[in-house]
């Protein structure tokens, strides 16, 4: 069999390269030891509740995102969050402050200190200065302040991350911190003179995994080969010859011009690679990825002091909490949850906290029934409860992510028609990950 | 008698565009009322103190400043401040804060409070506005906040022009600022762009005296009528004809090509020069220039408890004190004040306290006796005092003051060769007054 491309792993990053390489009319086979496609898009429909195990929600930057869903045929499956939803809660010192999409709510919010604002617009004055390998936290502090640093970034790192500020790199991590940095000098002056749009975050009516369907449902029935993993991949001058094994037994192969390897770095070793991905293995070996555990419950709303008027709460790791955050999932799309009930869902462990990311069912439970009562005021049983686990969740864009990133490109250097497309390169985030999948399967060669 | 030009004033406006003149080869007359030439500068030595009753000090702000003086033949007598001189003091609510010419010394001093020091980073943010007559205090409460515009702008207002922020406006007074907002939209951006070379604060060893001295030096002896009166002014087709009387009752007159008016607007009146400046007469009448009256004082060190390391005190209105600053002249210039000694300069009266500027001797030194043993903790009875009075001080570039420049701008448009050089245009302080002159003088013609 020839083929355009064989892809490794059915998650976002290889559905989206492969569908776009259908959409050309490029054949394809996707080839996931997982039994259902998607990777880390969880969605589960149940008794009228909508919940998200994985990803939570798309955030679209821009045009060409919109156009990215329109092309899965999903622009009018496309909801929008509802206003309640702009908002974003941090704690701080046990207190809860709201903040908007527009930086300037910071300056208006009891967040930060007088002190800690003059600090943050300080950052206008402050010198240009490019250091290699520099912190999320160290890039915060010299800018900014510590109380920004702390109060802020910190949060945000916990929240979307799950990461520690203190160890990921600015120019892997938030790239285009990094660039505002060295095109503008003033992170707040390069902002204020070409202000982005803000996302846009979005969901279907069907749940994230909407996007599964659509993408698996433009590739034909026999590209998607699930339960199935690779047993033999050798390049010749023809190509990419890849046999693979099905949960059957039986053997397929296949020869394309391309290779996508999208599985997660930390299973590369048994891609049956032989010496190919060698000189990345190590590399891939070591990316952190910690634990993130993922509570979700429902409750009436009554059981619930606060508002939930917001996308949800970023918890700071000095408020010693066991809470990354808690995300309000019912107010941002409230079909997701029955009318009188509300959604909330708790991330629990991340860099800093890989043990609590490994707590059991019944830790886990205990944990989340004070941290709810103490930062929403949530009393009772819950009506519902899901319990997630994602034993290496989010790849850490942390130092070694530099070498990483080296040996991928001097891999695909080394052998055409090599491609590595996923969150653990580029960006972390759902919709960057599909953009960039989408984006290599309009460019990849076909016969 | 054909001269080139005719001056109506000797004090520094008037000598220094007749000494410009002289120096080109032109012919000038110099006409004042005052029995001594200098105007405000007025420099008094005695037993080894060196005295300003007038004018302070001058401040350099660049080259042609320079070399103006040097053109007085001036360059070696020029005495830079003392560097203890370059802080200024600022009082708020009975503390005393120190700043220094840099900038930055706001931001690290405790005069403003962290959110007063936010708000006046904020005005990088703030959009560009240009709001027609707008006062000192509008703007700055606009662009800085309340704090900056009470702490800051007040007491500089205070100090700088005896001034009331809330009418002087901002176009007149401070066009510098004006221009600022207009081409650069921030304030803090523009200055931070084109950072301003600091103003260099200079003395003459025989005091500034020492100008007057050297501008009636470079005119023919002849040319200057002091206690002489104007009885006639008009003008023909060959040039004005001016005629004048001495002290003794002598007539002389002189036609010129010109004629220079810098006497004060409200002694225009008795100028004798009939319809000529009948369309500005009203304006001339109604400029402002509150009373200030100057009490300096010698005392032995050891009664100041400050240690006076500094140009001086400012005070803003809001501390409900009776000065509107403390000059500290032995610490900006040590060898006017005989050693073991210090020299201390108080401000009283200006456009906000006009009855204080008016007291008499007694009552003078009843409020100085208070006002340096509270502020500066001085004790015990002065050494030396002398005590000037300066019934209208400095004019106040209000809202009328728009009017009155139409009107001087339309009065010289319509009688060729006439000019109107002072304080009252332009600049309130010496080293600009001087500058107006000279350039007038530089380029009027010669016959």
């Amino acid at each position: 069999m020839d083929l355009d491309a064989i892809v490794l792993g059915a998650g976002p990053a290889g559905l989206s390269t492969a569908s776009a390489l259908a959409r050309r009319g490029g054949s394809v086979a996707v080839i996931d030891p997982a039994t259902r496609a998607g990777g880390a898009i969880h969605t589960v429909k149940e008794d009228g509740w909508r919940v998200e195990l994985g990803p939570n929600t798309l955030q679209l930057e821009g045009k060409l995102d919109a156009d990215l869903l329109g092309e899965l045929g999903l622009a009018n499956e496309i909801q929008e969050a509802d206003v309640r939803g702009a908002k974003r809660l941090i704690a701080n010192r046990g207190h809860i402050h709201a903040l908007t999409s527009n930086p300037r709510s910071i300056l208006n919010s009891e967040l930060l200190s007088w002190k800690g604002k003059f600090n943050l617009l300080l950052e206008v004055f402050q010198p240009r200065e490019s250091i290699q390998g520099e912190t999320v936290r160290s890039f915060a502090e010299r800018r900014f302040g510590t109380e920004v640093a702390d109060r802020l970034f910190d949060p945000m790192i916990n929240g979307i991350h799950a990461g520690d500020p203190g160890r990921l790199v600015l120019e892997y991590a938030f790239p285009s911190l990094a660039r505002l940095e060295s095109n503008h000098r003033s992170i707040l002056l390069g902002l204020w003179r070409s202000p982005t749009e803000p996302r846009k975050i979005v969901q279907f009516a069907g749940g994230l995994h909407r996007l599964t369907e659509a993408m698996v449902g433009q590739l034909p029935q026999e590209a998607l080969h699930l339960q199935s993993t690779t047993t033999l991949i050798r390049r010749d001058n023809r190509g990419w010859n890849v046999a693979w094994r099905n949960a059957h037994g039986e053997e397929s192969g296949a020869r394309a011009k391309s290779l996508i390897i999208t599985a997660p770095p930390w299973q590369w070793a048994h891609l049956a690679c032989g010496e190919i991905l060698k000189p990345v293995l190590h590399a891939a070996e070591i990316v952190e990825a910690p634990p993130v555990a993922l509570v979700v419950r429902g409750y009436e709303r009554e059981q619930v002091q606060h508002p939930l008027d917001a996308f949800g709460l970023l918890v700071p790791h000095s408020e010693g909490r066991k809470v990354l955050g808690v995300l309000f999932p019912s107010s941002t799309f409230p079909n997701n949850t029955p009318d009188g009930s509300v959604q909330l869902a708790c991330f629990i462990g991340g860099a800093r906290n890989i043990a609590l990311g490994r707590l059991d069912d019944d830790q886990l439970r205990e944990v989340v029934d004070a941290e709810l009562g103490d930062l929403l005021g949530v009393k009772g049983a819950p009506k519902k409860e899901w319990i997630a686990r994602w034993p290496r969740a989010i790849p850490q864009y942390t130092h070694q992510h530099g070498r990483f990133l080296e040996a991928l490109a001097s891999t695909e250097a080394l052998h055409s028609g090599l491609h590595f497309v996923g969150s653990f390169r580029g960006g972390i985030s759902l919709m960057s990950t599909l953009r960039r999948g989408s984006e290599l399967g309009s460019r990849l060669p076909r016969s």
